[in-house]
């Protein structure tokens, strides 16, 4: 296809159709136009954006370029609902969103990516735990989710393979944080899941993919348009990132602590986020009509034990050792471990995500590209929050390591991550400030 | 080198430091750098544009990736001036300057490209002439410039490669009308050819490659900037590219005309174009101190045959056959050639030069891609110009063709190209509008 004129009229801030945008993708994820002409269209559009009707046809382009998660036309009935989170320090809701969710009658195929740059990912958390397999095919994952209610997956070679060909340009191009070019990535990915509904976590604050609120807010419109418009009901909550969610970083140590969660002894910040979404969950899935009653459902599951065992149930299947849950010493775990402890008496100013994402990159627990292998076990356990009172001397942070010289590298990042003062001097975000619906945007909490 | 955050920069507008440039340039064109980097990077400086400073380091980057002809350090003294033309229908001017003003005393290595798009280029009309070489080495430009005053040469595989690898990833990345970019590619060139003077002939007009004034006033001040401070003395004219220049458009047929000038028998419009430029080089070069001298300088050379001679120099020295200034009719002929005449009795409101030279590529005598072979002999004889008042059924041109099929093509697109009309409904162009400098802008005659 003659590529150039669409090329420029995009560059000229012109729109392309609905075919062109179909054709376009097509053809390249057959290899038959070259990645540079991609590359310049693709720096056109972060540059001019993309109008609605772009932006619908290039989602489902990406779309139509893979197989699909498909339900329909069997006997199962379950509502599937998933959720996305943009990414942060810190967030391993998933790993205890899903089996709580399933408990509570919820099927969730949920498809997860992994860490690269500052941010963790879930795959690389799940892996963490002896044995378990993130690469079950589409047919495998759709028996799981009709069977126990949850797969915890990765994106197979089978979803969207032009999202996987694009996503890979944009990181070498310098082309990832288009607002369009995002969301088309992830609802093309997630719309492929066979939903009937989905919950997004938008981040905000300084550790975000996109720190201002009002990007974060876009973003969130864009993608709930996107779904509504396909018939995937979509909601997203607006959540603190500017600083680490719970007090684990590191992939190990996330697991341990959403084993923890999933046992009720989890961290506050931590469960409030989860039932949060959660809730978004069980109202869109028809499981409980109010938000009262539905949180209510969510901590009756963690209380029974119910959730803590249907994670059991997924780990069991996806090849995992089942044991972690009861006794998560049989994760791998760290050869070095020393506390840190506050350098003066003050108030805790901050505990900046970037800083603590980069340092598990630093201790080889993070990737700088994607072919790095990632030692699970280092990270960090950061058990003050900004705004807390700490004294000199005072235990407030775990360095895990592989060596003395990993240790002094997770001091050295800690000393610039937690900044103690004589008080606040930034009020940190509400945990949970908005709420966005196809019908607008709810304020919650005002930061 | 880490080329991501270098396009970031770029991409939100920042500006990129001259070693950044130098670096960036350099890795390129050694092949460090992929094509979609540089592809994503240029989109980037299309939409954004270039500071000063880094289009000063851009150009200074592309002119080092490549040697230059050295003049420099022996004994020859005769000022070297050449000219460009940003390009047109119907622009043989080249043909008949280089050899004038080499008549007149100055040194013109003259190095100049291919026909691509819908304007010709002065290579292929060269060598329409049978035997002529035009991909002469540095040493022997250098040797016939000495010697002769003047070598029309193609741009050597050693002059700019960073140039032409951007040229070419411009071409099919839509980022070619960029001023910047066209600026730093124009001038990496003629910067190489060891000069002492440039004159510009930035075309203005539908057939322009940037039709409207104001952009061609800019890139003619974006030119004269980056030739000045580089120490050599730049001046533009900008003259009419809404309708062809002479009558004749084609290789051969242009070729032909430009030898007529060369005899004093061109055109009006060809002539008066080919002197207001030869005026500007003999004053640069120090050869007469004012345009009325110097216009009858160069008269004095075509009327004593000086100028006619030179070419014929120029020719035997380039291995082409002399005898085409004598007898053009040892040029090779178009198979067909048919007389079109005026469907209707009026004025000629308009000769739409991209009409004609897409006309021409239909014909077979123009380029889709750089790797088609061209059929010189094609092309069209126009003898009216907008405003000319013409009967029906008179003769107005010639289509010179293959065959009956390309008459009837030719037929076609002149019915297109040639509008007749009640009465003239836009002005024509003044032939030489404007006149820029260091200094400003001058107003030759208003539109």
């Amino acid at each position: 296809m003659i590529v150039v004129p669409l090329i420029e009229r995009k560059r000229d801030g012109g729109a392309l159709s609905p075919e062109e945008w179909s054709a376009l993708v097509a053809e390249y994820t057959a290899g038959r136009i070259p990645d540079y002409q991609i590359a310049a269209l693709l720096m056109a559009v972060f540059i001019r954006g993309l109008e609605r009707q772009e932006l619908a046809a290039l989602t489902d382009a990406m779309l139509a370029s893979g197989d699909r998660l498909s339900f329909d036309g069997g006997s199962f009935k379950v509502p599937r609902i998933d959720k996305h989170s943009t990414g942060g320090v810190g967030d391993k809701v998933s790993l205890v969103l899903g089996p709580l969710v399933a408990a509570c009658g919820i099927a969730v195929p949920m498809m997860s990516g992994r860490g690269l740059g500052h941010t963790g990912g879930t795959l690389d958390k799940l892996e963490a735990i002896p044995g378990f397999r993130t690469n079950l095919s589409l047919t495998e994952a759709k028996a799981q989710v009709q069977k126990l209610g949850c797969a915890l997956i990765g994106q197979t070679a089978e979803i969207a393979p032009a999202d996987r060909k694009l996503y890979a340009l944009r990181d070498v191009t310098g082309t990832v944080e288009s607002i369009p070019l995002i969301a088309a990535s992830i609802m093309s990915k997630k719309l492929a899941e066979g939903l009937n509904g989905l919950v997004l976590d938008v981040k905000n604050g300084s550790g975000a993919f996109l720190p201002e609120v009002e990007r974060g807010l876009e973003l969130a419109k864009t993608m709930i348009a996107l779904g509504e418009d396909r018939g995937c009901p979509t909601v997203a909550l607006i959540t603190a990132m500017d600083r680490p969610l719970g007090r684990a970083c590191g992939n190990v140590l996330e697991t341990e602590e959403a084993i923890l969660a999933l046992r009720g002894e989890g961290p506050a910040d931590l469960l409030d986020v989860t039932y949060a979404l959660g809730v978004e969950m069980l109202i869109q899935g028809g499981i409980e009509k109010n938000t009262k009653k539905a949180r209510k459902k969510l901590e009756t599951a963690i209380e029974s034990g119910l959730a803590a065992e249907k994670f059991e149930q997924v780990i069991e299947a996806q090849g995992g050792n089942p044991n972690a849950v009861e006794d998560p010493s049989v994760l791998p775990q760290a050869q070095a471990v020393e506390v840190y402890a506050a350098a003066r008496t003050g108030v805790v100013q901050r505990v900046e995500p970037r800083t603590i994402g980069r340092a598990i990159i630093a201790l080889g627990g993070g990737r700088r590209t994607v072919e790095d292998i990632i030692d699970p076990t280092v990270g960090f356990v950061i058990t003050v929050k900004p705004g807390d009172k700490v004294l000199e001397g005072e235990p407030i942070a775990s360095v895990f390591a592989k060596d003395a010289d990993g240790i002094r590298t997770g001091f050295d990042c800690l000393g610039q991550a937690i900044v103690i003062g004589d008080k606040l001097t930034q009020k940190p975000l509400p945990l949970v400030s908005h709420r966005v619906t196809r019908a607008g945007v709810e304020v919650l909490a005002k930061s």
